[in-house]
């Protein structure tokens, strides 16, 4: 039985309240039960040096837990100075995750940062992160393309993320935080709207999972993935 | 006139929603027309050490903008690796405005922070930071004395903020970022519940005031700050 | 009674000692009693990135106080590796209240930086610091009006700065540190020569104070700050 | 064909020298083709602050490439002053993978860091890191048996891992830098002998794979690290 | 000919002004010509903790130039968040020199730390800051066993540094800034009275010497030390 | 007698791999006994901001140990976020010590760094990378020469570099640890092939010495670096 009284293959709900801040090109807020993240698009007319003068653009993201998002409060990164590990590492999957998606020729020579922020994390807060960015970028896209600055749509697809694990012994889906600390593994996976894999993540600190073990958490991940893509399309309409 | 049509001793509209998120012992998303900063209170048994052994409490505050607060981008201050003069500034006031108000002895040994990320920003954010973390503050020490931790309420009165600035040569209150971005001068009044001062900071870059200007910008000060002793009150009954 | 025996409008004697340091454009090293600090104009045919091409210059300054300068040994901010958030607060303070008085077209695309670098502190060091920089300013920007390169003043006044506060009580001027320690409430005024206010930071940690107490404090900072004036005066003679 | 001529399933040359550093409690060079790990672990009678008290040890990886151990020479992140998010990341895996294998109960209390130098690169460095880090943690454990100081072996089995991809339409082994440069898909695979999967990082930048391509690099990676094991086993005899 | 018109063994003007700040337990203002340093000695009851329970104490030094010393206003090192190369060679130097003439036993367990912050340079800034801190470190002591804390006198000399170099070809003592600036060679000699070396930097970048040239150095730096032990022996009677 | 039975000027056995990585334009792994250090020089066709349109180049050197390569681990710098004022000091006496054999017209606007990465240490890590970093350097120019991109040669000697110490009284060649850490003095020379000293820098923590003492040091320093001036031409020939 999981905590939360949910069954194996159950997500929790999904809310998304789009436009949530008023100056970001694109934004919402997503909701995954209590986990909350306000992704917000920023269009910036320039590009990393290193992409100078080719005639690409550059799709980016940056990743924050407030410091009271989480059960005890977290020192702020700003006031350690430095960003730790695990954020740089999500960074990271967030910028490869949605630029899985966009035709970084077709965007032109500009910069998409997507930035997510957790206001409260509950588990999943990554997977919530890319599922939430996809939308705040389809919405700084929109109006890239309404005032002419794009012509071509450089989003090729849907991308969605949602993690999966083995608690107690049987593959759940969407982790809360409650299984997330006890589950003996634990995987991410970043999914394409069509059947494409863009990244998995698998990782069994303690535990450890064989081939068999892997499909089935794949497989409970289209099912949470097919769901996010539906919500995502409704709040992109 | 000013942009908003606002009169010059009319604020903007203020709501507060208390309780938005559900880790801290206290919180708030506090609105000043546009400007929204969510507050809260994290309690933790232990204090600053050099505090120890005086049996007493400390109340702290933290504050930041979220990248995309702002019309433009904004870099993260942890990616940049250090807090900005602006931003120690005003984390250094939200502190002192709070402990204006709280008897550090009868708090006991432990502290409270004040967490205050602006959200989104349209002028006064440090003034909305202001009179949300009182808020988010009183229902902490609420939880504090509800459970028996703290016996005698350890706070002595309310405590807000307000900008005032001269605008057109006109005094006005509560400045948005229009106004903000073209004001003469600009002050931020921190007021406490019956007619004290905690703090002024009266700043004229470019221009200067006299005495009577003074005056009247700490008058309109009274006005708001009335105004946003009755949201607070109102809030945390 | 002050611990000085000083009466409650009565100054520190202040002392000037003008070309302290022979490579600065400007240079003095002003005393507040036992409060000492170097201030230097430094000249530089260059301005901050976001000035380029606006026919301007800029004034800033820097504030530092040395290890031993205080009662006890503080560590050096260079090896702590960051400044505090007291020191960048001094540092925009000093800034602000020069530009206050300095005509930034007329400066022409340079900039100049005054250091306040503290030897000897026993309160008030900003104030000093402020009234000493005016000195270093005036001082730097006559050699550039002699050598032609400036051709119209750009310093269009005086400006200085004094703390005054409430001790035991009774409002008083220009606190020493046994003062400044036990004070009720402690304010800074920028004034500008002929009785404009370019700044007012007033504090209350603790204690606080109504508008007469406001008032009665400014009265005594102009009491101050025309004493300051004068010195300024003949020391730039 | 791949630019070295290699059958897709062909893993590079591995060589394997121990004892490559006297100071080291256990210590190897490994190759895989030329790119070379100096991998140590070194046994510390001290653990983390918060396993303080728990009667369990510490397993921790740490990675750093040398200057020029690349084609053009990177800047130190000594100099730089922060380790870059992808060494974190490596950092982070390494420490996950050893402790797959380590009973941390059994290891009592103190602290083995394997530090992963890459001398040369050439395609693959976090994979041959993890397998030399096994070898040097194998020594290290093996004097601390017979030492005396452990009494029952806290190595649970072998951990290898090695790097999968899809280059030019072809699921190949062992990717090196050419390969690795410019294959559609890179998967590095953390695998225990005996067939369980310890850690998967399959990463699909520009490009995206299916639930069978995924199986086809998994299936190669037994392939590989079967092999590793058999070096593994070899070495540290 | 020397810029100056100084012969080739002359030295600068040597003026030492005692107690030039009040807080530090010994403190002197030292000018070698041009060159002002000031140092400062700080006695704290505690040490570092790698000395703790060995019942001796530590002697250490730092330094600092402030941002207008020199010719051309340098950066702040505290606003860059970082030392220099330079500046930490030379606190290096400074506590081996001081610690060369002090039984860390008699000093007891507590460290006094040697401020050295140059006022204005003209050449030779680390070597008046070496010959400056021998006397302020000496006054503070002579305090220490006045107060009766310390019994048994640890300084067992007088230490002194000089800068000598090869200028147009000859040997000349007591380099100033022009001097130093096209110097083929130049070394830096830390001497203790009596005749003793406790340190040697020679450096001849892009130039070399031989052993001749070196002892004629070390001759000169004789004749230079001796003047130095002459003037502190006055200042700290 | 010497812990390691040598006579007082005999040096530990010198053997030199060159070409020890594939990358770099000149490298070399360098034993001095069990101390093992790679150096490698990287040419980079780019020069320092300040050197720019001066129609010269650049040689520079940095330096690291590995965090095992000593007794007990150390942490790595770049973990800790800084370079320790002993890796400056050691790094700026590579670069000043090359450059002494090197004219940076010749060598034209292009860089070369010489990277000293201590693999193992066993005293005299800074003696030795300079010694194996002139076999870096001269293999890279080497290379520069044969592909026509320098047309004279601009190395225009071999620099080496030797430890000496007086240990038990007696002056001693090429200490290792052991010696080194109870030697009373300890001096580093930096000698040019054919009699001229680079540098001298000659260290008496605790103890001191005369100028014979100095002189004797200096003698044994040239017997050693004899006997690597013949290493390092039998390497690179």
């Amino acid at each position: 039985m999981r905590p939360s009284g949910r069954a194996p293959d159950e997500m929790r709900a999904i809310t998304i309240e789009t436009g949530f801040t008023k100056h970001a090109e694109g934004s919402c807020l997503i909701s995954f039960g209590d986990t909350r993240v306000l992704c917000t698009a920023s269009v910036e007319e320039r590009i990393p040096p290193w992409l100078r003068g080719k005639g690409e653009g550059w799709v980016t993201g940056e990743y924050s837990m407030l410091p009271r998002s989480t059960h005890t409060r977290s020192s702020r990164e700003a006031a350690r100075g430095k960003q730790s590990g695990r954020t740089q590492e999500i960074q990271r999957l967030i910028g490869r995750s949605l630029r899985a998606v966009v035709d970084l020729k077709k965007l032109g020579e500009r910069q998409i940062t997507l930035d997510c922020d957790v206001i409260q994390a509950d588990g999943g807060t990554r997977t919530a992160s890319i599922s939430g960015a996809w939308i705040a970028l389809r919405l700084a896209v929109n109006g890239l393309m309404q005032s002419g600055d794009i012509k071509e749509d450089p989003i090729t697809g849907q991308v969605a993320a949602i993690s999966c694990g083995i608690y107690n012994g049987t593959p759940v889906l969407d982790l809360d935080y409650p299984e997330d600390s006890s589950a003996e593994a634990d995987a991410n996976f970043v999914l394409i709207e069509g059947g494409q894999i863009a990244e998995v993540q698998a990782t069994a600190e303690g535990a450890t999972y064989d081939e068999e073990g892997l499909l089935r958490l794949l497989r409970l991940a289209r099912i949470g993935c097919d769901g996010i893509f539906a919500k995502q399309l409704e709040a992109t309409k």
